[in-house]
């Protein structure tokens, strides 16, 4: 059985959850709560699991991995049926490039545990955070725009979603929270729509978590 | 022909040069100067080539890669002679997550056009500076010491060198430049040392790049 320790608003989370449905996994969520409790992902048990205080974790076959990088690459290689890697190493390679944009140049700067600092450490009032916030995600998205206009057909590479996708709307989900303007982007909106409608993103939505308050 | 757009004190640049070092490819560096001319990522020429008005980029067989994860990835796809990643999916995996904690925890909160708007925007001192930076350096190496000291003999991973260290070896570098209390990372620290005394990573250091100022 696979575990997937997971929080229903934590769009690394969400990028795995995408990937599992894709490949049409069987998988049990262990939800972790990250504002409860002084934050469970600080629990001494969860950073026995994984040192860096995150989410999610994938457990599997007595294995513990984290990083969503690392969690996806490995379900690649495990569970091969379904691929959400093109097989051509340029491809591949945008691929990953379009990945990292979301993964290293966009999401850190708007995680949990830097807007909590921001606010706590450096006076960050609600507008303050909002634009930092606005500002990261339209710069990446308009360089995933930008690439993708490339490299897309129905979904970010070709006509079969890939890994881009599932780290594109997660991110994008989070723009909409963040009232991001997004007339500029209507490449990634139009995958998006496209994603939004496909079971397998419905079923890893954050509205649709065990954990997804009522 | 490969080419690396680089910068010669960026982190994201030295992983790749090593990464093509313990491959022993042949490369020639396009420095592209991060402070020049307001910055020569944002040049019109360079946004052309990675809308992400980021560094590195690699050319090779007239594609064009930006991220240092897809490049370092690419090359181990097509540049199959020296491994970098383990062959076994659960090692592989481990690795890719000792990566990530320097991708996609530390790295993209020190990188200077983070830096530059926390400065410019938000009022940072030097010193606030300072301690934002040393604060995300030491959160990330802590995670990456308290899993390396499972994983790692001589290396990070065993006792060859792997992509882990191409991404570690940079950021130690920051971390020294930034002054940051290293005693909590006996096993970082020893693998820093046999890293400096290898010809791929030697090479690979800021003092010797073609753009290293004199």
């Amino acid at each position: 059985m696979i575990k997937l320790y997971s929080y229903y608003r934590s769009s690394s989370s969400y990028r795995v959850r995408i990937a599992m449905n894709l490949k049409n996994l069987d998988y049990e969520i262990v939800p972790v709560h990250l504002l409860n409790n002084g934050g469970e992902q600080h629990s001494p048990e969860f950073v026995a699991l994984n040192p860096s205080h995150k989410i999610p974790v994938l457990e599997h076959a007595g294995k513990v991995i984290g990083q969503s990088v690392a969690i996806i690459e490995y379900l690649e290689a495990i569970f091969s049926e379904t691929h959400l890697y093109p097989k051509a190493p340029f491809e591949r390679a945008l691929t990953r490039q379009l990945c990292e944009i979301i993964n290293s140049e966009i999401q850190p700067l708007q995680n949990l545990s830097v807007l909590q600092k921001l606010v706590k450490d450096h006076g960050f009032s609600e507008e303050d955070k909002v634009k930092w916030v606005q500002h990261w995600i339209s710069l990446g998205l308009e360089a995933y725009e930008s690439i993708a206009r490339k490299t897309a057909g129905e979904y970010s590479v070709g006509n079969e979603p890939t890994v881009a996708d599932c780290f594109l709307i997660p991110q994008v989900y989070n723009a909409h929270r963040f009232k991001v303007e997004m007339s500029m982007f209507p490449t990634i909106e139009r995958i998006n729509k496209k994603c939004l409608d496909d079971p397998a993103f419905i079923k890893a939505h954050p509205s649709n978590q065990p954990d997804t308050p009522a």
